[in-house]
């Protein structure tokens, strides 16, 4: 196992979608490094996120007290979980609160300390949220070499999404060798992991994705097998074609349509892993359930939601062992990173759901944005 | 352990709902022995089935060939899943053939035998179907012991359903001492059983019925902890009443409102098992899936489907084991048997989806009836 740099696979994009700042309703892009610029919730959304469920606001870049460190944020994770932690009610975790900076996993280095564990200069990850500075206590807070990796993986492969790759094929799912393993919003951040993995563990692994350049993309960068358009295929005759034997193993990111496809065409003993329902995350009717459930019974399968969360015990050990497979080569890594600040936060959140991103979305923001 | 004859509680009710045969549409009732009755499928039901979905046919009674023997039926076993067994389309057993007598679990009295495993006078339980007389090979076919439970008790607790129940509580959702179990259509075959075993293992029990007498029922004769009246109970919020810790195992059979019910109030960790959704099986829509399956990422919860045939090679054990609890009173097996005769299945049937019945449905008929 290599130990020098990994070269992932990171697409520089220059400014989010569609020129912030230009039309009097976006929020004004900070210029100063002095005073902190934070992005907090106004509103709960109906639908798709508005610029008016969002508020910039600036504070005096925070001092740390004794225990505490500051750190100025360079990257920001941006997740489809995050749509779901925007409403009111109890989830898995609790709802940002209205007038509260948004939750975000970010990446940033150690400006002030009085931490005896953080120095400045270090790098961390932690959930700092969409502002340009944060001060912590270290709880929940891992140091990063930036030796081992670019920063940007450490929101992607090497981040929770990998991650959640990782415990939902092998801990949740447990796939086996041989087995046939679908993978829907196969070319987002998690999707393009979990196929890369299932394919290392040996399944013929189908990915299912939204466009040609994408399917494209899983089979000749990412090695998958076969790639399904849903778009432009009908997904269940496709699901008919690719898996002659039927699903053994059901990864799912979106939830709606695709998983009552994949539903169909299930295998004896089939296990569904519940990861995501991103096709479902801005509904403003009720969440459309699987029609098909009852597929459950006839295949005897099994359908399971994950939180990565609950799996913090093993980050170590996991992040180690992909952090191998990306040194050998076995493993991609793709970001996505849009270049700007944390004004272009709301926007940038918006690429999730019209499909924009291929793999990891990162914000690259803050003094060097 | 007692050994005697078991007192099942059995309740006898004469002639099926609605006096069979007073109207021109109904199947006439057969009224010899000498000829073989028998009801055939004759068309492919949307919602509800119809009398003209029937037709009643007669054969000579059959003759047994070597290594036959031909049974006279006097119990069939009336499931929800026979109306699933009408429709077209793969599920997890053929459909019945259009023309081809109706499916039915059935108990008789051997007639005839060419089979030196049968002799005339032995009690069998098989998939005799809807009919008066059928002829066997034995595969398929359990000989039953009269003598040490009322015939109906092998169509209830010591039958499909009783299994269904003991390994869907045992096996699939694996109880444990202290859990709250909450089952729907708890005042069914299945759901009855499933209840009274979870009681057995020391779980806190909710029954979700139809009616305060079936409420009442559960409660008072079979000891559940509490039951909820879905016809005039709020059923969220009396399981937020009583699950004040959630909801470890979810036994449905109903599907529809109740399971989506269910699911906001699981516990973490929660196991569904998917026995049945009989409010679904007469939909003339889709199947409206369970709107709330996010639950399960929320709560870390699993959905399994579970079909009994799975099971078979460890009925003997099974049946066994309950054999005992109802020998000991730990176990109450109620069978609603209603008496009439073959013609009387299409409105037998129909008592299930009316929520007619109580435990579970038999109708006894044949040469006795």
């Amino acid at each position: 196992m290599s130990t020098g740099r990994l070269e992932g696979k990171v697409a520089i994009i220059t400014g989010a979608a569609g020129g912030i700042g230009t039309t009097p309703d976006r929020l004004e892009r900070p210029r100063m490094n002095s005073i902190n610029h934070q992005v907090r919730l106004t509103a709960r959304p109906s639908g798709l996120p508005k610029p008016t469920d969002w508020e910039l606001t600036t504070e005096p870049v925070p001092v740390p007290a004794a225990g505490e460190f500051v750190v100025a944020i360079s990257h920001l994770s941006i997740d489809p979980a995050m749509r779901g932690w925007m409403n009111a009610g109890a989830s898995y975790i609790e709802p940002v609160q209205i007038g509260a900076v948004m939750r975000a996993g970010a990446i940033g280095c150690v400006t002030a300390s009085e931490h005896p564990g953080y120095a400045s200069g270090d790098h961390v990850y932690g959930a700092f949220g969409v502002q340009e500075f944060a001060r912590s206590d270290g709880a929940g807070v891992v140091k990063l070499d930036p030796s081992l990796a670019p920063l940007p993986t450490y929101l992607g492969a090497l981040g929770a999404t990998g991650l959640t790759a990782y415990f939902g094929l092998l801990d949740v799912a447990r796939i086996q060798e041989g087995e046939t393993v679908v993978v829907s919003g196969a070319a987002g951040a998690v999707g393009s992991v979990a196929g890369q993995i299932a394919k290392l563990k040996g399944c013929r692994v189908i990915g299912i994705a939204g466009g040609q350049a994408k399917c494209v993309w899983l089979v000749d960068e990412l090695g998958f097998d076969a790639a399904i358009d849903y778009k432009s295929d009908d997904v269940r005759k496709a699901l008919r074609e690719q898996c002659p034997q039927g699903i053994d193993v059901y990864f799912d990111n979106v939830g709606g349509d695709i998983l009552d496809a994949a539903l169909t065409r299930l295998a004896r003993g089939a296990r569904i892993v519940i990861c995501g329902a991103v096709s479902q995350y801005n509904a403003t009717e009720p969440v459309r359930g699987p029609a098909n459930y009852l597929s459950l019974l006839v295949f005897r399968a099994s359908m399971k939601g994950m939180v990565v969360f609950d799996f913090a015990d093993r980050y170590g050990e996991a992040a180690a062992e992909m952090a191998g497979w990306l040194a050998e080569g076995k493993l991609v890594s793709r970001e996505h990173v849009v270049t700007g600040s944390v004004a272009d936060f709301p926007e940038t959140l918006l690429m999730l759901f019209n499909g924009e991103n291929t793999g990891k979305l990162v914000l690259a923001c803050g003094p060097q944005g």
